[in-house]
């Protein structure tokens, strides 16, 4: 019987679900699979640390479908929790793989170093048990297919010496599920009747494509439903730049709750039938203000359709896929950022992307992720230009992200919102709390400090005349190097900051596309 | 009944524990209880992401006693994992209080941002269970006080309408208990008569200093043992400047099993009676090679002492407190740091306090903890010179303290062992693997980027000749600003940069003593 190392194995049921790039923090308790990363075609990207590489991992996921990375027991995969319960929260595909003690070690309960000193393992594997779809350790030669195969959405811990040990191949050839089971015929039609007669007989009905519609990959079938129903339609923060916005030239705007433009939330909310597509509650859905009966509902979920109150198990999607198809990439951070990006109409061109973390809502996320999803728009070809939102209090989180932003040779251009402080804090409490205030960085010179021997170029920014000069450089656009642009704002000025910046993104497309 | 609010009984309680300055990052479900820092006379110094302040609040409880930081629910709590785990495993009192959601939103299961988007709330507070010694969410106005009275190194939850909600302040008067209780007189006795009758038995006794002796504050025991006794001593790497070099000109030398200079290993393992004082099994102490052989043992614990295999239960000490008296300050990177600056000898002086985290050994620590410890430094008035020794790959991972470092005006000297990548990490596995490069940064623009309105200086050191001119250098000595010193090493020469760096800090501190 063919056999492979278990490593390899894993690598390559990996490298079959259409990972190319693998990100991480080598430790000495992964050092040995590591080395078997090349040996089965994948890439290694190792970051500065492993917040930065739980991110990049997300933001690879989005873009390719799915995600990995690597850490080694205790520090490393800690460091990583809050990348890997946004991944959780958010529906995005991310394989962690934990790099642990040997299983001798273990059994021996030696105190070995990123241990708590008392002679226990399996602490970690519990905690992360609250944050993970499914987990495994593999501690058996002789499971150690079967539990690679069962696991996906996951943390895999890996003893430092069962990576090198042999098992057979012959499994590799099963390929991974990675469909739905389909529907049941009955149920289908039933639901799909009681659909028909609702559009029938009741007023004004709209579509909302929210955020899981994009994550499940149903954008295809929302256009079709639109196009086929030929209704008013919206999106939310969440769906932003998943789905065209130029359909029957039907679009409505961003439905946001009580956040909303008021003609928006009229047309959904006073709408005898929202056919609501992958509803995703967030607080970019306006923070509990929406006011949507159920009776007037028809919410299209991943695993079952909930009409006017009735629940139907019905999928929303057979199959699940790479996400996006073409387009440009905008990675907006939580904050001001991913508030107002959203806002910018796309209502002059299709395919641009646009990510950001609705749910989990951590900062520092956006930087991180912009490199995973860079990395996977290059590696497929799909980038046209890769744009990171964000602000300068966010970007302290994860800064060192800049260091791979510029050795990977991804051109970003990161516009940085300084307006001197945490401001959605101060906006909802302690306006002129010094608690809200962040240290004064000179951003200018962060590319030169962490990449000095790559090509980059700064700009400032502190008025809308200067955004526009700037929006008008031909070396701006050619967007040939890392650039970093630093738009000063004021730091009680949200609503200002939210324009300029959507503004910029928008001018910016607009003069690329 | 005189009454205040929830969040100033808490953060009344840390100042009462003797904390000053409380750590972390804000966020929005703890604005609230921020506000009530400065009433209480406590200081708040913010950080760039909740790892740092968790590894700042860690450096400052190790010289303060106890250190306190805040985070947000979630995304905050969960990036601060790794610091608090650390905590646990090396006996470093650290409170954390955990800024939560609403009682109401709480008990509605409504999807809260920070939340896993599922209703829950509970989730991180099992997590943390793992990794500290006590735990609680402050839900129920009438528990707080008790609750906050109950637990210390620890996770306080404090939902973000509890903290103003007022409670009774009577029981502020009551001291909190932070001494263990009295040893039982008949136990310890016949411990006593035990060890004296072994003292006089057996042929070359020798004491053995370890981190726990530091970490509970039995130096001055420690020490009047030696004088006593007046027989060889020895520390370890985690004891390190916890304790003079220059007791009765007996001090023998470093243990650290099969890594140590051989005639301390001879002296240590061929003795037939090793008073092992705080022993804390670490990778310090030579990865698992001693050889003790436990009838010629007395290991002295915290909460017994165990005397050639018989079990005592008599505490080391009665009580806690703050663990260091006065002098320097030096902290050092897990890795090669950590390694070599504990040879580096102190028989010429006194009073060098040094930390390190052997134990969990978390890369990235060093430069948290730094921050944290020269800010109780210069609050008790304790501190001369703030140095930290790093390695260029553990600095990538919390460079951005330098910002605090910068903004406090602590005046940090900081040392970059610059080895071209994980050089311990290639010493275990991958000697030429690219995993264990890391990108190529300009140290010298770091001060610049993070703080360019503070004074500092850039020193580039390649040669011997070059670091012994240096030291030499009366305005380096002087160190009246941040100095960062990149010391070029080659990759594979790890002996070499224990020697340059450990020959740095000792003339370093010889020149400034």
């Amino acid at each position: 019987m063919a056999q492979l190392k278990i490593g390899q194995y894993l690598f390559t049921r990996i490298k079959q679900l259409g990972v190319q790039t693998v990100f991480g923090v080598p430790g000495d308790y992964e050092l040995v699979i590591l080395d078997m990363v090349p040996d089965v075609g994948l890439t290694w990207r190792g970051n500065p640390n492993e917040l930065i590489a739980g991110y990049a991992a997300d933001g690879y996921a989005r873009v390719n479908g799915v995600g990995a990375f690597v850490t080694t027991f205790g520090p490393g995969e800690l460091s990583a929790y809050c990348a890997v319960a946004g991944q959780f929260a958010e529906y995005v595909p991310v394989i962690h793989i934990v790099g642990y003690p040997s299983t001798v070690a273990m059994k021996n309960k030696t105190i070995m170093h990123h241990s708590l000193g008392n002679g226990e393992f399996g602490m970690y594997h519990e905690m992360t048990k609250h944050i993970t779809v499914a987990t495994t350790v593999l501690d058996d030669v002789n499971t150690a297919a079967s539990e690679i195969d069962r696991v996906l959405n996951v943390y895999i811990g890996v003893p430092v010496d069962m990576g090198p040990k042999l098992i057979p191949s012959d499994t590799l050839q099963t390929r991974l599920i990675t469909s739905l089971p389909l529907n049941d015929d009955a149920a289908e039609s039933q639901a799909v009747s009681k659909i028909i007669s609702l559009l029938k007989s009741r007023k004004d009905p709209v579509i909302v494509v929210d955020g899981s519609a994009v994550r499940n990959n149903v954008i295809e079938e929302s256009t079709a439903l639109i196009e086929l129903l030929n209704i008013p339609y919206f999106i939310t923060a969440m769906s932003k730049g998943g789905i065209s916005e130029r359909i029957n030239g039907k679009f409505g705007g961003v439905y946001g709750g009580g956040a909303s433009v008021e003609e928006v939330r009229l047309a959904v909310e006073k709408s005898e039938l929202v056919l609501f597509i992958g509803g995703c509650l967030s607080f970019y859905r306006g923070e509990f203000t929406e006011d949507l009966k159920p009776e007037n509902l028809i919410d299209f979920q991943r695993f079952f359709v909930n009409i006017a109150g009735e629940k139907y198990n019905v999928s929303l999607k057979y199959s699940m896929g790479p996400y996006f198809k073409a387009g440009d990439f905008v990675i907006a951070e939580t904050g001001t950022s991913s508030y107002g990006i959203p806002a910018s109409p796309l209502t002059h061109t299709d395919g641009v992307r646009m990510y950001n973390q609705t749910i989990f809502g951590s900062i520092g996320y956006a930087t991180g992720a912009a490199l995973g999803s860079f990395v996977a728009g290059k590696e497929d070809g799909s980038i046209k230009r890769a744009i990171l939102v964000t602000g300068e209090g966010s970007l302290q989180l994860t800064v060192q992200t800049f260091s791979d932003l510029l050795r990977h040779g991804l051109n970003s251009t990161i516009f940085i919102l300084n307006n001197d402080g945490y401001t959605v804090e101060r906006l909802i409490h302690g306006m002129e709390a010094s608690y809200n205030k962040v240290p004064d960085w000179a951003y200018s010179k962060l590319c030169d400090a962490f990449g000095p021997s790559f090509p980059s170029r700064y700009y400032r920014v502190a008025t809308g005349n200067e955004l526009v000069k700037l929006l008008n450089d031909p070396t701006f656009n050619a967007a040939d190097c890392t650039q970093v642009v630093e738009l000063f704002l004021d730091k009680h000025d949200a609503p200002l900051s939210v324009k300029l910046a959507t503004a910029a993104v928008e001018e910016f497309n607009k003069r690329n596309t």
